[in-house]
């Protein structure tokens, strides 16, 4: 590594940290199962969660550097056990900068249905742009879930996938940016699970829908490619 | 501004910074997704979150000034994107000094049904006083909202109104009023819901609710015009 | 006051301003909308929180004394606006010393249906003897909640009553007791709401429900008169 | 006592002490409903939390060390409740280092249903091996507690059992293991209920059940006898 790329994998180590205590706050995770990653932009390297560790013990120093096939190039332990989802995705989505994985419990019911969280409220439409799509069932081990989440996430403006049986994944121009779009998808997913108690809220009109995405991307300055 | 309105101004920014901290204390917001605002008394002006900041950065110092129309009067960031619901409000309800908006759960649920909630509880004939309204679904970006808000205020009781398919208002006579009207209502929300789950909980009386109404008002001395 | 009346005052004032930090802590109240009294031993007199007070303004100093018909006898404010209630258990139940009003969730979600909560946990043999029972919907104002929870309790094994459209009122030997049962009280009111989403819990035999409230009774001795 | 055994009885009273702070941070008990144990090695002892003392006061000296029957060997206090269904586990499961009791919120809404948690979550695989089965309602004072968990965990790769009409019990290698498994069972059983709430989610098939149980316990060293 240059300087320069030392430099910035500090700071994304920092950054990586700090943002896996977004998910603790959020209610996003229990015990070791979520994970955060940054890209190193311009590197073919990422910055990621190691594998097992207690969301107390994750200081800067503790986070691990992996080329995009998920092989260690830096750091004492091996990576989140999710590193070859992360890193498919980096390696087929350039606008992407940052990916997180969760379990959050209102995403994951609807992800154990296999059912799309209609877009009913102005803030999926702000956030996610419509309905919240759901990707295939796949087991760990090979690319099949990096490949789910992929060919998911390009058939929709939204920035989370639900993937069936397992949970979801929201992606971002940076780590930060997925962790807001993890932190919304719960709450949306919350809230919409709630009021489909009760009875069926009304659908969004595409049109409101398109209208309000853009201006809600415009206004936050945070448009995906 | 003279050092009175300036004096009431910094007054009005921690009193506002210190009442989104109780946003976040009753689990009302998440991210930056809700915001408070207060009339500055006697002056077209009123004191409300900037756009797009954590709650954890919000002191008085980051709040921002803007004149009834949401123009930028004093601070370095630009208003919240719902000030003009807000400055809406203050134009056409004199008696009122404080605005709030969250996505809250349970709130934002019976929202998104477009349903109001039954006046099944002493609770809600205290503080609401009837059934809590519900407004007409409303684009962000001109008037649309405030008008929405300000019609279904003034034909009920309740300082709280479900903008349909987006999530509550309430108003106060000051906006600390506002705040708890915010937490009594999703407090409501929540458990007139959960009741609702198992079937159906009988309606007050309407005399049983106006009398509740006008006792808690008078012992809280909270009247609203 | 003799100054022995006056050293358990000081101790009351100490043990039921800490006992609403187990309020909040237990997430049973919102606001200032709950309250925990406490008899005092040997005197017509209670020590409970006073009117419309924060919770985290609740030192013991701001506690205030009444008499048991609720007329102020120390304290520089008004007492809780549920006086009344509470003046009437200490008058017509001389075996319980401390009572405790709240609005908590799922307690209240049952007492808005005026529907018991059904004996199907052995915690709910433990703590309670049976079902939860429901009291009258009663107006604020004279004795009628205090009546309503007295008749309740007196047919009953159970230290809470669900006040129909209103939220659960608890007793105990001591206040500390009475804190206990509410806690209690909306952790099973919660488990079989949840258990009831989905179908049907058994109850538990009327022999087994005595076998298990008389062992939990002597174990931990805490008989009620 | 040998100084060695007594070294290692200090270490599993801080351990222990240490893990019901987890039971806390994650929601799983109320007021003192909830205990965990550890098995003294290769020693007929167990350290377990007493009866009745609030989680705050769970300090490594409070304490007690009881041999594999229940009878007090070391501490100033009664044990818990539960001990005599520890101690049958500890006695009829070699392989076992650590026992954990709860009444959390949602594995006993299961519980009070008699019903078991179907297998349709990856992470339910990974952790538990199938669904999670239910055992036999018991009551409180010989052995048919410590029987129930024993000959219905013996059936099962689950490190849980739903007690019907009781609550949870986990097992482990050691106390650790076991209070994550109570952390994992409550994260599963609400999002499977929830799920479960609008509709049915599809269980996994046992081939995939199988291969993700067997990954999982190696990847993670947790490999239970």
């Amino acid at each position: 590594m240059t300087p320069e790329v030392g430099a910035t994998v500090a700071r994304l180590r920092r950054e990586v940290a700090e943002l896996h205590r977004e998910l603790t706050r959020n209610g996003l995770v229990i015990w070791t199962a979520g994970n955060v990653s940054a890209r190193v932009p311009g590197q073919d390297l990422m910055v990621i969660k190691p594998s097992g560790v207690r969301y107390e013990d994750l200081t800067p120093e503790a986070m691990v550097v992996t080329d995009l096939h998920g092989v260690l190039v830096e750091g004492d332990r091996s990576p989140s056990s999710d590193t070859a989802a992360h890193a498919y995705v980096y390696r087929h989505m350039p606008e992407v900068g940052g990916v997180v994985h969760t379990h959050s419990t209102y995403a994951t019911a609807w992800a154990a249905r296999a059912e799309p969280i209609p877009c009913v409220l102005t803030m999926i439409a702000d956030e996610f742009g419509g309905d919240i799509p759901v990707g295939p069932f796949a087991l760990i081990g090979d690319d099949t879930i990096g490949r789910g989440i992929v060919d998911t996430l390009r058939g929709s403006r939204s920035p989370a996938v639900l993937m069936a049986g397992h949970g979801p994944f929201t992606v971002g121009r940076g780590a930060r940016d997925a962790v807001k779009a993890a932190v919304m998808l719960e709450d949306v997913a919350r809230t919409v699970h709630i009021s489909r108690q009760l009875g069926t809220p009304a659908e969004l009109a595409p049109a409101d829908v398109t209208s309000l995405f853009q201006r809600y991307q415009n206004v936050y300055g945070q448009e995906r490619a």
